[in-house]
């Protein structure tokens, strides 16, 4: 398997530990084992670090279960994150020359994993005004050999959220032609507006974790949910490559479950605060816009059009601290991706940083993108 | 990709939980998050549960270097327990056509993962009079388009052992036909006569985790240790599959690690025992024979030719609540996989059960193979 370079996940490996504010993060504020132990003080208490349940901790499952509208047992199992979970239906459904469609821009494994598995790629480009997803374009990408449509909802970078009329509209398209629709449901927040494909579609999968709007990436731990034929072939494959979640992840993930009212009610407080603090600060910038999503906790930040976003964003780091992953990891110049989940000791401080820096480093003639010169 | 059912694991979910007195798991006594909070009281306070570092926390990474002749930096990564090491070794290396090579009885990854991505598998049969490996068997079986040799050492179910002596020649062999040495080390016990592949040969990997001897599979953490350019190309697809290890994992897997001989004296206290008391139990059995292993935490036992091992292993779990995994889960008739690496309350009073039980068992005609009626 020939696999091309994950630019995001490079640019975060190679420079996120030298940011002193980090504005690109996706997920929000992280947890640590002491939050989870002020919540349940005995959850760790005579654990014992077995293979555990092999397709899950029953109590885990009966919490996650109760985020669906189909509770069937055999509509669920756990995965190593919500990635993990996207991998292993990719690599159950696709075969070399299958036609997969994603949204872009996007999560580069939706686009550069089938293709490493010799399936063709079409990148639906979303609108450029307010990253609306145009389902026309999703039709005309369509062909015989398409198995697959894939993206995230709500999206990263773009913060792109399909409702549930949206998406029921795009099922029905999915469903005409007989294509699987594996939505990767990772900053989903769970409120009453929002519904999991895999409560919309027969061949609908969800991939989910509790990464982002959970601030729990460190539990390393997701599901996936839907078709139970899927699920079964998942839980075939899982004995050959991951085996189990573990208890140590799997009760902590329980924890988490049983108290995430508190949990993505915390969450939506800083998010709804950041974004507060960002719009107004967008208002009176002159070299940044941003569409604020409706769901999420990402979004991506318009920049002056003659920068390179790699060569700003390195002169930004190294000269103020602030930290963002530029649009080129994402193959779409003029961007850099504005996570909204954290908290800033003073946000509006590095704000205006951000637009002095950037105004001086404009009339410095600096950063200019090749194509622009 | 269409793959079999992994009978071993599928046959630990469907009976393990039935088990009262479980004669077959490969681990060692498990240990507890308090056996960790023992050796280390403070190793969780608050530990922030994000993505941690991508590959790999560095106080584990030296830990786990510090087990190896070549301790450089990019020989090293991690992964969520061996077997997802191994399923990324084989999906970087091997393509459609490819020849792999592997002992049976053997764990059924090394086969039929290779099977499912459309390579021909050669499986050489181990020796069965002391489940050694002829080295000429595996000569034998080499082709032109063979691409890589895979096995566990020491093995599961057998617990056959090739010493540094002997993998010499096996390297000398592959290095020859320029043939990729995957060897799954997780049942490796870190004691001084034992060499790692990835000290041996640069095409050389080892995969290990700490599920077996030590105790910790529930971390559902492993590593990868060999060729440079092997583990970048894994990093690249870390970055599509698992992103990281995870803080919670790592943290504990580093306090693991640092007080390893405490762990592994432990687990070397209980196989002796364990091995001395079935080794005087066999001396006087009717039904059962065994090679016990030198190394490792499993070996293989020989149950009554004329038995469906299956028949023969349900009907006990039944009827006694002893419970095995069957040679047919490993293709091969005649045998139980016995475990060696548990603390039972009274391992001489099950042995002497399983005996009384079997004997009766035999002499009313029960649990007969087919081919034998």
């Amino acid at each position: 398997m020939h696999i091309k370079d994950f630019l995001t996940e490079q640019w975060m490996n190679d420079y996120e530990r030298k940011a002193v504010v980090n504005l690109t993060d996706t997920s929000s504020v992280s947890l640590s084992v002491n939050d989870l132990l002020a919540f349940e003080p005995s959850f760790l208490d005579g654990l014992m670090l077995d293979y555990g349940w092999i397709t899950g901790d029953p109590v885990l499952r009966r919490e996650i279960l109760s985020l669906y509208a189909d509770k069937r047992e055999e509509t669920l199992t756990m995965t190593g994150g919500a990635l993990q979970g996207n991998q292993m239906v990719m690599d159950l459904l696709l075969e070399y020359g299958d036609h997969v469609i994603t949204i872009t821009p996007g999560y580069q494994q939706f686009s550069d994993y089938p293709r490493a598995k010799g399936c063709l790629v079409s990148e639906v480009p979303l609108e450029e005004s307010d990253w609306s997803l145009d389902l026309e374009k999703i039709k005309a990408a369509i062909r015989p050999e398409t198995k697959l449509v894939i993206f995230a909802n709500p999206s990263n970078p773009t913060g792109t959220w399909l409702d549930p009329a949206c998406m029921e509209k795009l099922v029905e398209v999915c469903k005409v032609h007989d294509i699987w629709l594996l939505v990767d449901e990772v900053y989903r927040s769970y409120e009453d507006d929002e519904i999991s494909v895999a409560d919309q579609y027969d061949k609908g999968i969800a991939s989910a974790s509790l990464s982002k709007p959970f601030g729990l990436a460190g539990l390393r731990l997701g599901w996936l949910k839907g078709n139970p034929e899927i699920i079964h072939r998942v839980n075939v494959l899982r004995d050959y490559t991951i085996i189990s979640g573990g208890p140590l992840g799997e009760g902590a993930a329980a924890v988490a479950l049983k108290h995430r009212h508190e949990i993505l009610e915390r969450t939506k407080a800083v998010v709804d605060s950041n974004c507060a603090i960002i719009q107004a600060w967008l208002e009176k910038s002159e070299c940044f816009s941003c569409v604020l999503p409706k769901k999420g906790t990402v979004s991506f930040m318009q920049i002056p059009d003659c920068l390179s976003s790699k060569q700003f964003c390195q002169d930004l780091l190294e000269e103020t601290g602030i930290f963002f992953v530029p649009g080129a990891c994402f193959d779409k110049e003029g961007y850099v991706r504005l996570g909204l989940g954290k908290k800033h000791e003073d946000l509006s401080g590095a704000l205006e940083s951000l637009e002095t820096y950037t105004r001086r480093y404009l009339k410095e003639g600096r950063g200019r993108r090749q194509a622009q010169s």
